[in-house]
């Protein structure tokens, strides 16, 4: 099968998510980079985009050079992956789609909810596809979870819990360690600190798995290191499309935990556990019988889990892969083939929407605030 | 030593809390069984009483022939346990303290806030101890963990995170079970469901390893079987003397979950982790540190941990031994030795407010209440 | 129902033993402890004895003068449990044995083979009951893994593997610490260290949730700290009746192992695993299926699991309650009632035989021997 | 950094081991693929290679016509991997070695100890590296216990336990199943078959951890199926340089178990646990102290194990990446820069000869033999 090209805003030396980014669109030989502009500096992105092996027409000095190059070519990347810094993805995707390419966005998609809505609309005019990098939703067990819940093996929904807390921001001495300040710093990190952050994975993982939309929410926020502004640990409460009940934890002070990631589904016929520390195994259990192991690569699954994952069961496969995976569905979109769930920018939007809503609801005492995009309210 | 006198009222033929009890008070030899009012049944308590040992002038047809018998008498009981239906646990306690009887009360020790402060107020006119059975408390390492707290291993308490959920209530179609049944009838269970019920003993248990008392909260309840009129879902944030941030969610249709009771205490230079399926290990990490696993028995822990612990490292210790753990605290305070930190009735006092404002809070869309009793409140 | 006379040589004040089978003997009513001979220095055994309640005419100065006090009443003890120190064991429980006493011992039961075989012996002629305390074989999920096996639901069995290691010893500093160094001096503890301290354990559990009997060994002993006489770890592979293999790994130096006793039984149809530190689960995993976690206390199971649980699903029970269901188990069997699968004196002798075939094979380059005691060779 | 270039022999459509190796060489972008024959079938081969972007003209139709082509080139392959049915490793990695190429020979590297002895020394006399894919030796924390070991962390090393037992060929109505039979018959699997298949890797393990080399073994092996002509369970025990003790538990018959890979080391101060399912932890205990749970990534590792590591600590990384280490290291060796512990023609060749020792102990009761090859008997 014909690689496809791969072009590539962000990423550059030295950034932790480029790599990953590289590994999870090569990994299975689907894309080639052929296009990058990689860095704030001109001069350093081109150099290294040539070190990766791309051309040197094809190394830009900026995201605009790229998107004006890349439309001129017929051999134009199919897909833009963006990684730049969190308050430019919505101009650079923006942008790409308008101009025809498919993109990656990079999480979060947008600093607001009216620059979610006018992505979304941009995007269903483009016809192209605009994905957003929810990677853990691409987990082979995560993907399993959902068809086991969309075909009714444990009833309706009646709860979600979902938990995101880790305490590798725990220690006040290294609050001002610029690696860690910036995320509770509204300047920087826009109106929400942990919930932002990492929460909002949870979240997307229980409308991922669930299938149904945050509707309403509650929130109480913490800044539990008190020279933060923004909140190192918060508790959002919601209710979801079909009357599901959800519970949401998210801490960045839980001492002791490291990357403490999990969620369980409760339906009127069983229940499921699943954590990203150990991402091959899924915890069923049926109403009145015993808890199940499932394993990554046991016989048996559906499609879209056994789809995506590489090795024999048993054999740990971990988060590269996960973000492999986002491309391995996108280069099926790309390619016309059936794909599975991916996170799009009405998922997107949705999340930044329930940022803003939980930051009002904490903000005022815990009032129920609707978490809907207003695009959705009706 | 010789060994204490005990009296049972309620705990009869055929009930599941009795024979923990006996086996609490009598594993370590420290209280023989001497009077007993054990059965509604007036014929059937007396023959009962009489098997398991107890002379025929002491196997009392009620608790109040049992009140007048042992009153008037020199070798009256030492301790009187009262392990009766909930809603008579109050009268029979008040009236065994008015008459100078220590007493162990099974919770919830009340069914409303102002019987709580009754019974503190008559325990402090009596002189005598009133402890209630918040048992998870005597286990040796969550004694281990309060006292790491109050010694200032893992700094100042910043968040406090406790979960009692299991999933043995998740068959709707056992929903009319009546074993299941009434505690979710308003009518019988009072105000709350499983709040009441399993969330309550994560609540003190948040308050005991800290030390801190839960000052205010917000509730957010769902009935997720709609049948139910009580909660059987809960989330419960709260704030603690203090400033320590409290969550707490409580289920009884977690399905796969068995008996999903544990605590994380996070601090400014630690996390503490304890889980009551696994009882005899606590999780501490110190911050910036790897996770440490401590074994109850291992060399060095507080003599609060160490005394209550039977047999040598890595040979588990389980839930009976923890209730006889209670006995052996209340041997000790009897015998006007040093005990640990039993359970009192300001605690059963505190729980009963707790629960009265997280049911006046959910009503109320989870606004924030205050949640001590009046009489602590100035 | 009546309680049981119990008494106790051996056990008194400072023994670590001698609590575990007060509490054991005492927990659930069965037995009031009505004779001792408890100390080796008799007025301090006397006085020991009536502290606990025992009358002063049956606190004896030792068990000689216990044996003719008993002997001579008409409400003599109905059950002698000997814990005195090993050497001793034999002598005591074949004169109780003899005189026509129930006994239980402590293992081992006997020094030698010869001693063992005489104890059967002396045993069957007696009609009485001559228990040894393998306790670990009395935990609730120990004896459903038994009554799965018995009942096929993993079919034949093919192999079983048993492990009983820890690293309490594995300080070689620590090694001239008298209470560490007497298990490796050949004078004080026999032919056999680690393996007949606490691999013959892991061995009589494979026999008895097999319920076939070891014929042939071959071992491998290592004395990693060099000081040492005797093995502190080794290695036993044997062939059971039936042709089961079997392999056994036991280890006083695995340092970071607290109390590593586990045992897997893998058959024609599933395999079972079942863990000392957790001992309130078992994994069962049918062919070609998933691992299920089987939880005491869950519904369907077998009586001999069921009828040894005291406190509800996932309330965990632990080593003291092992050690009280062997007495559970002599109480029924005193009073003519149904019991379950005690572990017996020809297991005791079993055990004796195995642990010279294993010097004798470790002594030989491993070669294979046969591991039957004498009299059940033919 | 300039790509290097990379061929492969075998591998091909469908093949289970191709795939992975095709990500591991590409996922960090040090190789591309430029050379291959892959298939037996030259037409399949040659267009399932071009497909994956080979070029027309290096798309080879069988190895010897791969070996001419590219030792004709300039721009020749800068390693090759092997990647055939095993008996013909020896073959096709000796011819590679000897025309000047890198080879990465999957295991076993030969049939034969013959062979692998000719393999080192045309390895040597070439002056290329011969690597052989024992790919759990990459893992991170492997290199990490290697290197703390290296370093004296735990002291002299006493004890290693290494397991490698699953279940998947647990199933006699599968047993004919060819893509299982083969592995125990001997004219294809040759003369081991669990052994040889799994407990090789978990041999290779001790040597790669405690740095010490197995010296003589008794092995106990069974075919637990009786249908198997070799064995399907082993247990090995041995003595490595410098007395270590060793214990080896191998088996395919171990229903429930799914990849049950793991190795513990016990030293005079400290010990250490790894197991593949979960293998971005280390559990550490130093003697006298508590376990701690290490995680990949965590500050402080050593550069062997913080190299390999590709995302922040907690998000996992499996199997597939371990693979990728393997040819993260060869890279490095190419390059001329500093590379990491690689299994290189020695490992594979004391493999082969650990085997043979293993069948022929086996085979004479567990007789105790020389484990080393002859070459290494000096």
């Amino acid at each position: 099968m014909k690689k496809l090209n791969w072009g590539m805003v962000g990423g550059g030396e030295g950034s932790q998510i480029g790599p990953a980014h590289r590994l999870g669109a090569q990994a299975d030989g689907n894309f080639v980079l052929a296009a990058g502009a990689l860095d704030i500096d001109a001069e350093k992105g081109k150099a290294y985009a040539q070190s990766l092996g791309v051309a040197s027409d094809r190394a830009y000095a900026n995201w605009q050079e790229m998107l004006d190059g890349e439309s001129a070519r017929e051999d134009r990347v199919d897909l833009v992956t963006v990684a730049t810094p969190n308050s430019t993805h919505f101009e650079i995707t923006k942008a790409f789609l308008e101009a025809g390419f498919n993109v990656l966005c990079e999480k979060p998609m947008t600093m607001t909810v009216e620059e979610g809505e006018e992505l979304v609309r941009v995007t269903e005019k483009s016809g192209k596809v605009c994905a957003v990098n929810y990677c853990y939703s691409a987990y082979p067990m995560v993907r399993e979870m959902r068809q086991m819940v969309a075909s009714g093996q444990i009833g309706k929904i009646r709860l979600v819990v979902a938990n995101f807390s880790h305490g590798h921001h725990g220690d006040a001495t290294d609050a001002d360690n610029p690696r860690v300040r910036w995320r509770y710093d509204p300047v920087m990190a826009g109106v929400s600190g942990q919930f932002a952050d990492c929460g909002i994975h949870a979240m997307h993982m229980a409308s991922f798995v669930t299938g149904d939309e945050v509707e309403s929410l509650s929130a109480d926020f913490a800044s539990t290191i008190p020279s933060r502004e923004l909140e190192d640990d918060a508790m959002v409460n919601f209710r979801m499309s079909g009357g599901t009940v959800g519970r949401l934890w998210t801490s960045s002070v839980a001492i002791g935990r490291q990357h403490g990631f999990d969620i369980q589904v409760f339906g009127e016929t069983g229940g499921l556990r699943w954590a990203s520390e150990q991402p091959n195994q899924v915890y069923f259990t049926p109403v009145g019988g015993r808890m199940q192991i499932m394993e990554k690569g046991e016989s048996g699954l559906s499609d879209e889990a056994s789809r995506l994952s590489r090795v024999a069961i048993a054999h740990p496969e971990g988060f590269p892969l996960a973000v492999a995976n986002i491309y391995v569905d996108l280069a099926a979109v790309i390619r016309g083939q059936t794909a599975g769930a991916l996170p799009l920018a009405q998922d997107g939007l949705r999340s930044m929407a329930a940022v803003y809503a939980a930051v009002a609801s904490a903000n005022n005492a815990g009032e129920w605030v609707d978490a809907r995009p207003p695009m959705f309210q009706t």
